[in-house]
Protein backbone atom coordinates (compact mmCIF):
# COMPACT_ATOMS: atom_id res chain seq x y z
CA UNK A 1 0.00 0.00 0.00
CA UNK A 2 1.10 3.49 -0.81
CA UNK A 3 0.81 5.80 2.02
CA UNK A 4 -2.24 8.31 1.66
CA UNK A 5 -0.98 11.49 0.46
CA UNK A 6 -3.80 13.43 2.21
CA UNK A 7 -2.45 11.53 5.75
CA UNK A 8 1.39 12.02 4.41
CA UNK A 9 0.78 16.18 3.88
CA UNK A 10 -1.55 19.17 4.09
CA UNK A 11 -2.40 18.88 0.46
CA UNK A 12 -2.04 22.53 -0.62
CA UNK A 13 -1.37 25.75 1.67
CA UNK A 14 -3.78 25.29 4.51
CA UNK A 15 -5.88 28.90 4.61
CA UNK A 16 -7.61 27.47 7.59
CA UNK A 17 -8.00 24.70 9.64
CA UNK A 18 -9.44 22.61 13.02
CA UNK A 19 -9.48 19.38 14.49
CA UNK A 20 -11.22 18.07 11.87
CA UNK A 21 -10.86 19.87 8.88
CA UNK A 22 -8.54 21.98 6.80
CA UNK A 23 -9.31 24.35 3.60
CA UNK A 24 -6.63 24.81 1.65
CA UNK A 25 -5.91 26.40 -2.39
CA UNK A 26 -3.92 23.70 -5.09
CA UNK A 27 -1.83 24.79 -7.18
CA UNK A 28 -3.55 23.94 -10.11
CA UNK A 29 -1.96 25.46 -13.43
CA UNK A 30 -5.52 25.93 -15.65
CA UNK A 31 -7.45 27.18 -12.59
CA UNK A 32 -6.17 29.05 -9.78
CA UNK A 33 -8.96 29.36 -8.36
CA UNK A 34 -8.71 25.53 -6.97
CA UNK A 35 -9.79 25.16 -3.27
CA UNK A 36 -10.00 21.91 -1.15
CA UNK A 37 -11.52 21.12 2.22
CA UNK A 38 -10.06 18.24 3.63
CA UNK A 39 -11.23 16.26 6.15
CA UNK A 40 -8.10 15.51 8.77
CA UNK A 41 -8.73 11.96 9.78
CA UNK A 42 -8.54 9.29 6.52
CA UNK A 43 -12.05 9.17 6.11
CA UNK A 44 -13.72 7.01 2.85
CA UNK A 45 -17.26 8.76 2.44
CA UNK A 46 -19.11 11.36 3.89
CA UNK A 47 -21.97 8.60 4.95
CA UNK A 48 -19.23 7.22 6.75
CA UNK A 49 -18.71 10.75 9.05
CA UNK A 50 -21.57 11.03 11.85
CA UNK A 51 -24.11 13.46 10.81
CA UNK A 52 -22.81 15.98 13.53
CA UNK A 53 -19.26 15.97 11.33
CA UNK A 54 -20.93 16.02 8.08
CA UNK A 55 -22.63 19.43 8.81
CA UNK A 56 -19.69 20.98 9.96
CA UNK A 57 -17.48 19.54 7.09
CA UNK A 58 -20.53 21.26 4.36
CA UNK A 59 -20.59 24.25 6.93
CA UNK A 60 -16.92 25.05 5.83
CA UNK A 61 -17.32 24.13 2.24
CA UNK A 62 -20.52 26.24 1.67
CA UNK A 63 -18.44 29.07 3.64
CA UNK A 64 -16.16 28.29 0.79
CA UNK A 65 -18.22 29.11 -1.76
CA UNK A 66 -19.64 31.84 -0.19
CA UNK A 67 -16.32 33.79 -0.03
CA UNK A 68 -15.19 32.76 -3.24
CA UNK A 69 -18.76 34.37 -4.69
CA UNK A 70 -17.94 37.65 -2.65
CA UNK A 71 -14.11 37.84 -3.81
CA UNK A 72 -14.23 36.81 -7.38
CA UNK A 73 -17.92 37.05 -8.85
CA UNK A 74 -17.02 33.62 -10.13
CA UNK A 75 -19.71 32.76 -13.28
CA UNK A 76 -20.53 29.20 -11.36
CA UNK A 77 -19.15 27.31 -8.31
CA UNK A 78 -18.16 23.41 -9.16
CA UNK A 79 -18.12 21.36 -5.68
CA UNK A 80 -16.58 18.07 -5.75
CA UNK A 81 -16.18 14.78 -3.66
CA UNK A 82 -14.40 12.10 -5.57
CA UNK A 83 -11.54 10.45 -4.03
CA UNK A 84 -11.29 7.43 -6.67
CA UNK A 85 -7.56 7.76 -6.58
CA UNK A 86 -7.21 9.12 -2.61
CA UNK A 87 -10.07 7.86 -0.89
CA UNK A 88 -9.61 10.10 1.80
CA UNK A 89 -12.60 12.71 2.09
CA UNK A 90 -11.87 15.88 0.19
CA UNK A 91 -14.37 18.46 -1.63
CA UNK A 92 -13.03 20.49 -4.46
CA UNK A 93 -14.51 23.79 -4.33
CA UNK A 94 -13.78 25.62 -7.90
CA UNK A 95 -14.63 29.24 -9.02
CA UNK A 96 -15.63 28.56 -12.80
CA UNK A 97 -15.23 31.44 -15.20
CA UNK A 98 -16.83 31.43 -19.02
CA UNK A 99 -13.47 32.19 -20.45
CA UNK A 100 -11.54 29.55 -18.00
CA UNK A 101 -9.65 26.68 -19.82
CA UNK A 102 -12.48 24.07 -19.81
CA UNK A 103 -15.90 26.08 -19.04
CA UNK A 104 -18.68 24.83 -19.73
CA UNK A 105 -16.87 21.30 -19.01
CA UNK A 106 -15.70 20.14 -15.95
CA UNK A 107 -12.46 20.71 -15.09
CA UNK A 108 -11.96 16.96 -15.54
CA UNK A 109 -12.59 17.28 -19.17
CA UNK A 110 -10.35 17.98 -21.95
CA UNK A 111 -9.40 21.49 -21.95
CA UNK A 112 -10.10 23.61 -24.73
CA UNK A 113 -7.10 26.16 -24.38
CA UNK A 114 -4.57 26.57 -21.71
CA UNK A 115 -4.58 29.89 -21.03
CA UNK A 116 -5.59 30.62 -16.90
CA UNK A 117 -7.78 33.05 -15.78
CA UNK A 118 -6.17 35.86 -13.91
CA UNK A 119 -7.31 36.38 -10.68
CA UNK A 120 -6.53 39.34 -8.22
CA UNK A 121 -3.44 39.17 -6.79
CA UNK A 122 -4.34 39.12 -2.74
CA UNK A 123 -7.27 36.97 -3.85
CA UNK A 124 -5.88 33.56 -1.48
CA UNK A 125 -4.72 36.20 1.83
CA UNK A 126 -8.23 37.64 1.27
CA UNK A 127 -9.99 33.91 1.23
CA UNK A 128 -8.37 33.10 4.29
CA UNK A 129 -9.47 36.55 5.83
CA UNK A 130 -12.97 35.52 4.93
CA UNK A 131 -12.56 32.72 5.94
CA UNK A 132 -11.39 33.42 9.77
CA UNK A 133 -14.34 35.73 9.81
CA UNK A 134 -16.77 33.69 8.28
CA UNK A 135 -16.29 30.37 10.99
CA UNK A 136 -16.64 30.47 14.68
CA UNK A 137 -12.86 31.61 16.04
CA UNK A 138 -13.38 28.44 18.46
CA UNK A 139 -12.72 25.78 15.92
CA UNK A 140 -9.66 27.63 14.23
CA UNK A 141 -6.31 25.60 14.56
CA UNK B 1 -32.96 32.83 -23.71
CA UNK B 2 -33.02 28.41 -23.95
CA UNK B 3 -35.95 27.29 -21.05
CA UNK B 4 -34.08 25.47 -18.55
CA UNK B 5 -34.34 21.37 -18.75
CA UNK B 6 -34.63 21.14 -15.44
CA UNK B 7 -37.70 23.11 -15.24
CA UNK B 8 -39.18 21.83 -18.56
CA UNK B 9 -38.50 18.52 -17.07
CA UNK B 10 -38.38 15.71 -14.48
CA UNK B 11 -34.35 14.82 -15.96
CA UNK B 12 -34.59 10.91 -15.07
CA UNK B 13 -36.96 8.55 -13.78
CA UNK B 14 -38.45 10.06 -10.38
CA UNK B 15 -37.23 7.69 -7.66
CA UNK B 16 -38.55 9.99 -4.20
CA UNK B 17 -40.57 13.61 -4.65
CA UNK B 18 -41.02 16.21 -1.89
CA UNK B 19 -42.10 20.35 -2.26
CA UNK B 20 -38.26 21.29 -2.42
CA UNK B 21 -36.69 18.21 -4.27
CA UNK B 22 -36.71 15.32 -6.18
CA UNK B 23 -34.29 11.92 -7.02
CA UNK B 24 -33.85 10.38 -10.18
CA UNK B 25 -32.02 8.28 -11.90
CA UNK B 26 -30.03 9.27 -15.52
CA UNK B 27 -29.94 6.91 -18.62
CA UNK B 28 -26.04 7.15 -18.71
CA UNK B 29 -24.52 4.82 -21.35
CA UNK B 30 -21.38 4.13 -19.46
CA UNK B 31 -22.86 4.58 -15.71
CA UNK B 32 -26.04 2.78 -15.10
CA UNK B 33 -26.05 3.86 -11.14
CA UNK B 34 -26.10 7.47 -11.67
CA UNK B 35 -28.44 9.26 -9.11
CA UNK B 36 -29.08 13.03 -9.25
CA UNK B 37 -30.98 15.26 -6.87
CA UNK B 38 -32.61 17.66 -8.02
CA UNK B 39 -34.12 21.09 -6.44
CA UNK B 40 -37.21 21.95 -7.95
CA UNK B 41 -37.14 26.04 -8.03
CA UNK B 42 -34.58 27.28 -10.73
CA UNK B 43 -31.67 27.96 -7.95
CA UNK B 44 -28.13 28.38 -9.80
CA UNK B 45 -25.68 27.90 -6.43
CA UNK B 46 -25.82 26.38 -2.79
CA UNK B 47 -25.13 29.35 -1.08
CA UNK B 48 -28.42 30.71 -2.46
CA UNK B 49 -30.17 28.37 -0.38
CA UNK B 50 -30.79 29.00 3.07
CA UNK B 51 -29.62 26.57 6.02
CA UNK B 52 -32.43 24.79 5.98
CA UNK B 53 -32.99 24.02 2.46
CA UNK B 54 -29.23 23.12 1.97
CA UNK B 55 -29.55 20.93 5.04
CA UNK B 56 -32.72 19.10 3.19
CA UNK B 57 -30.89 18.96 0.40
CA UNK B 58 -27.85 17.43 1.52
CA UNK B 59 -29.14 14.93 3.49
CA UNK B 60 -31.47 13.59 0.82
CA UNK B 61 -27.99 13.60 -1.64
CA UNK B 62 -26.01 11.49 1.55
CA UNK B 63 -29.24 8.98 1.99
CA UNK B 64 -28.97 8.65 -2.11
CA UNK B 65 -25.34 8.04 -1.67
CA UNK B 66 -26.04 5.44 1.72
CA UNK B 67 -28.86 3.35 0.05
CA UNK B 68 -26.86 2.92 -3.46
CA UNK B 69 -23.88 1.90 -1.25
CA UNK B 70 -26.41 -0.49 0.92
CA UNK B 71 -27.36 -1.74 -2.90
CA UNK B 72 -24.30 -2.05 -4.84
CA UNK B 73 -21.27 -2.07 -2.97
CA UNK B 74 -19.15 0.47 -5.24
CA UNK B 75 -15.64 0.91 -4.90
CA UNK B 76 -16.24 4.72 -4.47
CA UNK B 77 -19.50 6.98 -4.22
CA UNK B 78 -18.90 10.37 -6.33
CA UNK B 79 -20.67 13.46 -5.42
CA UNK B 80 -20.64 16.36 -7.70
CA UNK B 81 -22.71 20.02 -8.31
CA UNK B 82 -21.47 21.86 -11.23
CA UNK B 83 -24.11 23.21 -13.21
CA UNK B 84 -21.72 24.93 -15.83
CA UNK B 85 -24.51 24.34 -18.53
CA UNK B 86 -27.24 23.97 -17.14
CA UNK B 87 -27.37 26.19 -13.53
CA UNK B 88 -30.34 24.78 -11.96
CA UNK B 89 -29.50 23.09 -8.60
CA UNK B 90 -28.47 19.71 -9.15
CA UNK B 91 -26.48 17.12 -7.51
CA UNK B 92 -25.08 13.81 -9.21
CA UNK B 93 -24.40 10.95 -7.22
CA UNK B 94 -22.80 8.23 -8.77
CA UNK B 95 -21.87 4.92 -7.86
CA UNK B 96 -18.51 3.79 -9.36
CA UNK B 97 -16.70 0.56 -9.46
CA UNK B 98 -13.09 -0.30 -10.33
CA UNK B 99 -14.27 -2.28 -13.40
CA UNK B 100 -15.99 0.94 -14.74
CA UNK B 101 -15.91 2.94 -17.86
CA UNK B 102 -13.72 5.41 -16.50
CA UNK B 103 -12.01 4.46 -12.84
CA UNK B 104 -10.17 6.09 -11.87
CA UNK B 105 -10.62 9.24 -13.40
CA UNK B 106 -14.19 11.02 -13.09
CA UNK B 107 -16.80 10.15 -15.62
CA UNK B 108 -16.41 13.62 -17.24
CA UNK B 109 -12.60 12.76 -18.50
CA UNK B 110 -12.22 10.38 -21.12
CA UNK B 111 -13.18 6.91 -21.04
CA UNK B 112 -11.11 3.84 -21.29
CA UNK B 113 -13.33 1.63 -22.15
CA UNK B 114 -17.13 1.70 -23.33
CA UNK B 115 -18.50 -1.38 -21.73
CA UNK B 116 -20.65 -0.41 -18.33
CA UNK B 117 -20.48 -2.31 -15.59
CA UNK B 118 -23.36 -4.86 -15.05
CA UNK B 119 -25.87 -3.81 -12.42
CA UNK B 120 -28.98 -5.92 -10.58
CA UNK B 121 -31.63 -5.89 -12.41
CA UNK B 122 -33.92 -4.63 -9.98
CA UNK B 123 -31.82 -2.07 -8.54
CA UNK B 124 -33.51 0.93 -9.58
CA UNK B 125 -36.69 -0.46 -7.64
CA UNK B 126 -34.81 -0.98 -4.80
CA UNK B 127 -33.38 2.50 -4.35
CA UNK B 128 -36.99 3.78 -4.81
CA UNK B 129 -37.76 1.43 -1.30
CA UNK B 130 -34.73 2.41 -0.03
CA UNK B 131 -35.19 6.22 -0.10
CA UNK B 132 -38.83 6.01 1.20
CA UNK B 133 -37.98 3.75 4.08
CA UNK B 134 -35.22 6.04 4.73
CA UNK B 135 -36.80 9.28 3.83
CA UNK B 136 -39.12 11.01 6.56
CA UNK B 137 -42.65 9.97 4.95
CA UNK B 138 -44.06 13.98 5.38
CA UNK B 139 -42.21 14.97 2.85
CA UNK B 140 -42.97 12.61 0.10
CA UNK B 141 -44.74 13.87 -2.70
Amino acid sequence: MNPCELCAGAGGDVLFADSRLRVVTVDDALHPAFCRVIWQDHVREMTDLDQIDRQHLMAVVFATEHALRILLQPTKINLASLGNVTPHLHWHVIARFDDDPHFPAPVWAAARHAVPRPLPRDWRDALRQQLADALPPGTSA
